[in-house]
């Protein structure tokens, strides 16, 4: 299991580890990235940015802290709850729908209480963890309240990102003076109370969203041109059976919506792709009826496979005009917006990426373990540091050596060591994932010519200091393969 | 009054805007940013992360709710708070401090709440909104109080992102084999109760800090060599009077305690220089006893003179050993590092910067009016977009001309746009604070020139095509002067 491993390498190295740790009695689902945890994450989220012109994409960033009157319109107050039980014994909530299915191994429809309470009778469960009486399943609102002001502000951190998006969507499209589709992006921090947080960044009460919002004009949901994802290879799940499709036919086989919908996830598969998760290990799973968040008249999850099964990293849901139209209705302002001549409500796709589940499944998916050395096979793309520069030892004019070499690559993402074997100095790196190593030797301040190690083969080749930046430059941007540095291999 | 100025085309342009306006009862000092505003201020972040380089800073990524443990430990529950009055007619809160400083110019110490009520008595203060009859004054805790879990949890929404830094300090500095003086960086939001929030982005209720945490070992506070700024010249102001000195001498001379903290005063005084603000418009101010917040042995404000007159960007407080030594004394972890052979519990010197405020005070202090536009003469650094491509025209091959300039800046941050007339679009992007626009005019069909126009002086050189992209890398570096760039100057 490397989820396990990861989560050993991630608190020895300080990638990520629990909230205020110091104090034992802190409540479980809040986590924190180290600085190397936060440098993958922020290239995470850079990389995604990046893609993200590719939609003609713009961003807010919006209060984490909204109003009551956001959430009754977008119906979060009512609709945004879980099933729960309580033991009368040791007063554990747990959530009910996932006790029953761990008995049963079947779904049960998350809000259907009546059906919990007559299962939950039926099986004759107790508490899992004092075996006790458990209470009858209740609805539980997993909205985190604040009250603003002296108590006269009701308000609620934000469930997702989302919400600023569509209040705010009016003003920023006529300042950028938009057409449709207009995508919006956000990135920050969302919070649910979620009753059984677990699995470290995978269910979480605090986390990280990226969400993207496409505005699109209904009718013309099928007006887009395909180009590049004409020959996109799309792995789809469609009622237990895998598909293997392009965009183009999915939609002319009905298995998606429109062109619109398969344009974007045909996006988000290739982003991941992009990032280095292997294309076999992607699916985009289409959702049950009874799956569906309360919102969505079409939904899909994007899901990795990893050590834990598969993982959904992101929810691709159609909205239809739900959010505007609830907001437009709830406020009296009118949001419509003008398409060609015509007034629109526009619908909205939206594709809402979990990124420390994201963070996660990347690690468990790059873990590696031989006999003597642990190492993440990270894209250069997410690498917490692009290269390493070590001198074999720190004297005779070898440290001196390397600080040149750190000279000439002041403009790569680079760490210098000389503390330590040099075998130590490569596994301490390759335990975060440092792709590439260069080391400065003896012979490099006779002839300058340095090695550099590549982390996932532990080959060295050495190569003439004035072809390094090249090298380097090519090797991080995946336009030459290790393999095919020409230079004298050692070892 | 620039402040009014710049609110307007703030709200014109999506810069930043009321959160969830759409509802007019959303509460007070919630604020967000569109497209514009967000890379300014993304701008700003990255501006400081690259000049944090120099402080061998590493950073973190921590949780934004925190349990009651960590805010009892850090004397927030206790200490956070401010003097309040009610009107017992309109119910409106008001801050008691501020209603008597109005009234009376003169500083009142806030915790003092007898001192409060005889002067409130004392001045006749009545409600400054309905004349009502005022309550007496009391304490009001800013913190924001959250229910985790079904309330088995009381945890708050942290009022500074620094805790976790010293919460996870002896996790981190072990992780990155630390040495002090160490310095941990947070950027994120954070979140205080405020009674007045007022003039937009400088107090809000939510807002975005980034903070520099520097630990040191006390006995080494004057064990720094000072490089860099033995010739900086440093704005301070003490006891009301203005001293323009270097670093080392306001040491020498018992006006800053000791040299790690005039290093660190240096350091922040220069990145407000490198990002445009004008050296005659900073100062550092030593606070008073009164003033300091009630952790700091040493306190002192960077400030901006603006139309509003000075404003805190920065907070510069020496925290001493108060910090680890309470969440060591409450947590009961030993929080002590080695630095030498010596166990060793580092004091802290802080640098809390407003990162809202910031972006006001830039936007405030760029703000130009003519007799026929506006403009924001922003830092290139910090422009939301680098440059800008026109063709004069539509059609006639112009359009098609553009794009190969495009192409040819395709890693510059750069917008195209073809509607409108070309003055209008001018002055579009200058709004924006755009540094350059270029033009393609029929000429450049031609004769493969192109005309440059500089956002300040409305200015324009025709230079030929091959010449752009040098010339415009060093004219965004700072390098090269608009008025030194070769070519036909154009009206």
């Amino acid at each position: 299991m490397s989820y396990d491993d990861v989560l050993k390498v991630a608190l020895r190295r300080g990638i990520f580890f629990k909230t205020s740790e110091i104090y034992p009695n802190s409540p479980a689902g809040f986590w924190e990235y180290g600085p190397y945890g936060h440098t993958i994450k922020q290239k995470f989220i850079e990389a995604l940015r990046k893609k993200l012109k590719l939609l003609n994409c713009v961003e807010i960033d919006g209060s984490i802290i909204l109003p009551r009157e956001v959430f009754e319109a977008s119906s979060h107050l009512k609709s945004f709850v879980d099933p729960v039980v309580e033991c009368t014994q040791c007063k554990q909530a747990v959530r009910a729908n996932t006790i029953i299915e761990e008995k049963t191994g079947e779904r049960i429809p998350e809000k259907d209480v009546d059906k919990i309470n007559v299962l939950l009778e039926k099986l004759k469960l107790r508490c899992p963890r004092c075996g006790g009486k458990l209470s009858k399943a209740f609805l539980f609102n997993l909205m985190l309240k604040v009250d603003v002001g002296m108590k006269e502000h009701e308000c609620y951190l934000r469930p997702e990102t989302c919400q600023a998006i569509f209040l705010d969507f009016k003003r920023v499209f006529k300042a950028m003076r938009g057409k449709l589709p207009f995508a919006i992006f956000q990135v920050g921090k969302s919070f649910r109370n979620e009753i059984s947080p677990r699995q470290s960044l995978v269910r979480m009460r605090e986390f990280t969203q990226a969400e993207i919002e496409v505005f699109f004009n209904p009718k013309k949901e099928d007006e887009l041109e395909f180009d590049w994802l004409k020959s996109f290879r799309l792995n789809l799940y469609v009622n237990g059976r895998s598909i293997e499709t392009t965009p183009e036919m999915a939609v002319e086989n009905g298995i998606i919506s429109s062109k619109l919908v398969a344009f974007h996830l045909a996006f988000i598969h290739e982003f991941y792709e992009s990032i280095g998760v292997p294309h076999e290990n992607l699916r985009i799973r289409k959702l049950s009826e009874d799956e569906k968040a309360f919102y969505a008249k079409e939904a899909w999850d994007l899901e990795v496979l990893t050590s834990l099964g598969y993982l959904e990293l992101v929810a691709c849901n159609h909205r239809g005009d739900y959010d505007l139209g609830a907001h437009s209705k709830h406020s009296g302002i009118d949001l419509k917006v003008l398409d060609g001549g015509e007034r629109v409500l526009p619908n909205v796709f939206e594709l809402s990426i979990g990124v420390d589940r994201s963070i996660l499944a990347i690690l468990d998916l790059t873990y590696r373990k031989t006999k003597d050395r642990i190492f993440f096979s990270l894209s250069p793309k997410l690498a917490p540091i692009q290269v390493c520069v070590f001198p074999l030892v720190a004297k005779d004019g070898l440290p001196e050596k390397a600080q040149e070499v750190c000279k000439l690559l002041s403009d790569f993402e680079y760490v210098y060591e000389e503390k330590g074997s040099i075998g130590k100095r490569y596994y301490r790196y390759d335990e975060i994932g440092v792709p590439f190593a260069i080391t400065i030797d003896y012979r490099s301040i006779k002839d300058d010519t340095i090695t550099i190690r590549d982390r996932d083969t532990s080959q060295q080749v050495r190569i003439n200091l004035n072809e390094l930046r090249e090298v380097l430059e090519k090797l991080l941007r995946g336009e030459l393969k290790f393999e095919d540095v020409k230079g004298e291999r050692v070892s």
